[in-house]
């Protein structure tokens, strides 16, 4: 019997009731396929801060970092002010792992309601790969008063009227500015994995940037695209301004196959994917470092106010278990838990309020793990 | 009989065939509503730029400055470089007029196929008022290698590890940085347009960013938000992250009234907000000064591939017009032409082929100008 050890984070709000569900799924497949997990409990996030003021420390991921996958729940907590928690523990373990593929499967399962018209599963069907540790979400930025912190003012002011040859005044009582950095190898390396997964899917890859404005960061972002493609002559590719990949992700979702994308641009398209794909309760995600620790989630929040309801859907949980197991090798297992999510959604009996249902978070997940055990 | 002088820059690809269009309507509606209007061509674009070297000088802008309303075809052309003609002449403009409104209806008129089910023009009414000179369109931004630049890269790699309070390895041979900025005098100006668009309406204002991870950039934009939030106690408000804002605006756009955003989540929100409401060639906007020269324009691009060939949608371009006539006062003949624009799709005889039919530009511009004749 193969032995995994999962280290699980179920974090906020609603994470410990889809968790439940995920690990019961995951067991029933181990069962099935004759795997066995043992389960560690990590119990960061809204209260241990609030009785500790600890976010993750320095020890806790060092600990987390002897497992190859993380499962983690929802973080995120109207106690908190916003970003303490998202930072303190969700990007810090992002970055900690230097997992810097943010993985999201944007299907539409068979049954499953979109609120596009005329477009079916066929339609929806492609892979966003999006940059996880670099770009706008590094950290760094401030504020400043006039006369304050001279350098970045004054550099600014001057660059800003430079640039477009023009006089124009730029002067203001007080400011506050944010930096965003990509680097060649950070850029490369998730550009690489996006081409790999193409070699295997069907040979496309749709590249995200705005480069005729932040021409900076985002034509660097463009060479680096064009070097990585050129090592793969037999991959089509296209280029796209976020704001029109956001009228193509609505209008012709089957034009895609993967795309990649930078981090901050990656956020806002990926959750367009998961309301083309039927909405946030089945929306999987995989945050992944393929040499070292990778984490799985949903990439739903916390849900506060439906805490303790038993209500929400447990699917992108479960989801995101499936590719946590096809991560460890268990890709048998993988693929049957997600038929099983689609014979549960197809038999459409037992289905969360999201879905035009009645049934409780556990309903699903005891559903979704019978037809995982074949009975 | 009232007497306007208005400037054209056709620009660029479909630019002449949309603004000849555009023209053609508002003169239409001087004749009825008894004003004249003397339009002056500014040559600015591709081929003025590739004969000339000049993309758009400081004596045009000079000129310019004369008028408080200028009419914009389309900028942008494959023998130029991305972004060189958008930064120096759309972007320029925006800037040296200091337009720090983009306004964007986000209206479905009766009659107007959109991609979202269960939608009615009932559901999709809203107003987008997006930041128009600050955020990261300020074109700051540079390449460093390793050892150069060192106080920016130096700065920002310490900076990057003591934010997260983690020992994170960023060395990078080479990166590509971008720095955003706004300011407080920035910000409250377009948030008070917004809320007073808002006094005017529904009286709701929703504002968007992403507080919880570019926080130094966006808290400062709450906080100027809720101070002149502060200021309209009649006026309800809600704060959303733009990546779930993607997803409102497909799934629930009926509850939006007017939508404050910083520039380049603006930039993305408007454009899927075109699609919503039926696709690029339905979608005007207006970059707006109340004070002094602003410019109208239809949202889509200059679409090389159909340059010449009469066969795109004028209406963005002629509701843009109408936008600029209501500017101007003529908040009569404005309506008129919105009307004359729902008349022609409602009949669906007239139309260009994204709309399923094979009429020509100049068709569909013939049709509009005759109905605002009411012949
Ligand atoms: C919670 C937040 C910090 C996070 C992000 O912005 O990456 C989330 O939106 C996501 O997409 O996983
Ligand atoms: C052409 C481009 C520079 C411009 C922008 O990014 O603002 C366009 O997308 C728009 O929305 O008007």
């Amino acid at each position: 019997m193969t032995q995994y050890k999962i280290p699980v984070i179920p974090g906020d709000g609603i994470g410990p009731e889809i968790i439940a569900e995920g690990r019961k799924v995951i067991d029933a497949a181990g069962e099935r396929f004759g795997f066995d997990v043992e389960w560690t409990e990590f119990p960061h996030g809204a209260d241990h801060y609030l009785a500790t003021g600890e976010l993750i420390s320095e020890d806790s991921l060092k600990e987390l970092s002897k497992y190859s996958a993380i499962y983690l729940g929802s973080i995120g907590d109207p106690r908190v002010a916003p970003g303490v928690l998202e930072k303190g523990v969700l990007l810090a373990a992002r970055f900690y792992f230097d997992q810097y593929v943010n993985l999201r499967p944007i299907k539409l399962l068979e049954g499953v309601w979109t609120p596009i018209k005329d477009k079916t599963p066929a339609d929806i069907d492609f892979t966003v790969v999006r940059e996880n540790t670099e770009d706008f979400y590094i950290g760094i930025g401030g504020r400043a008063k006039k006369g304050e912190s001279k350098d970045l003012l004054e550099v600014s002011r001057s660059l800003y009227s430079a640039k477009f040859g023009l006089d124009i005044e730029t002067d203001s009582e007080e400011i506050g500015y944010q930096i965003g950095m990509i680097s060649k190898e950070g850029t490369q390396r998730v550009i690489r994995y996006a081409f790999d997964l193409a070699e295997k899917s069907k040979k496309h890859v749709s590249s995200v940037d705005k480069a005729n404005v932040l021409s900076d960061i985002y034509g660097f972002w463009r060479e680096e695209f064009e070097s990585v493609a050129s090592e793969h002559p037999d991959v089509t590719t296209d280029f796209n301004y976020v704001d029109a990949m956001t009228m193509w992700f609505v209008k012709n979702p089957e034009w895609f196959d993967v795309v990649v994308t930078p981090n901050m641009f990656g956020d806002i398209i990926t959750d367009l994917g998961a309301m083309v794909q039927g909405g946030l309760g089945l929306a999987p995600g995989g945050n992944i470092n393929p040499e070292g620790t990778s984490m799985f989630e949903p990439i739903h929040g916390s849900a506060p106010k439906y805490k303790g309801m038993n209500k929400v859907n447990p699917i992108a949980t479960i989801w995101a278990g499936a590719m946590m197991i096809e991560q460890l090798g268990e890709k048998e297992a993988a693929d049957t838990i997600v038929s099983a999510i689609e014979t549960n959604i197809l038999e459409a009996k037992v289905r969360t309020y999201d879905m035009g249902g009645s049934a409780g978070t556990s309903d699903v997940g005891d559903d979704i793990a019978r037809i995982v055990l074949g009975k």
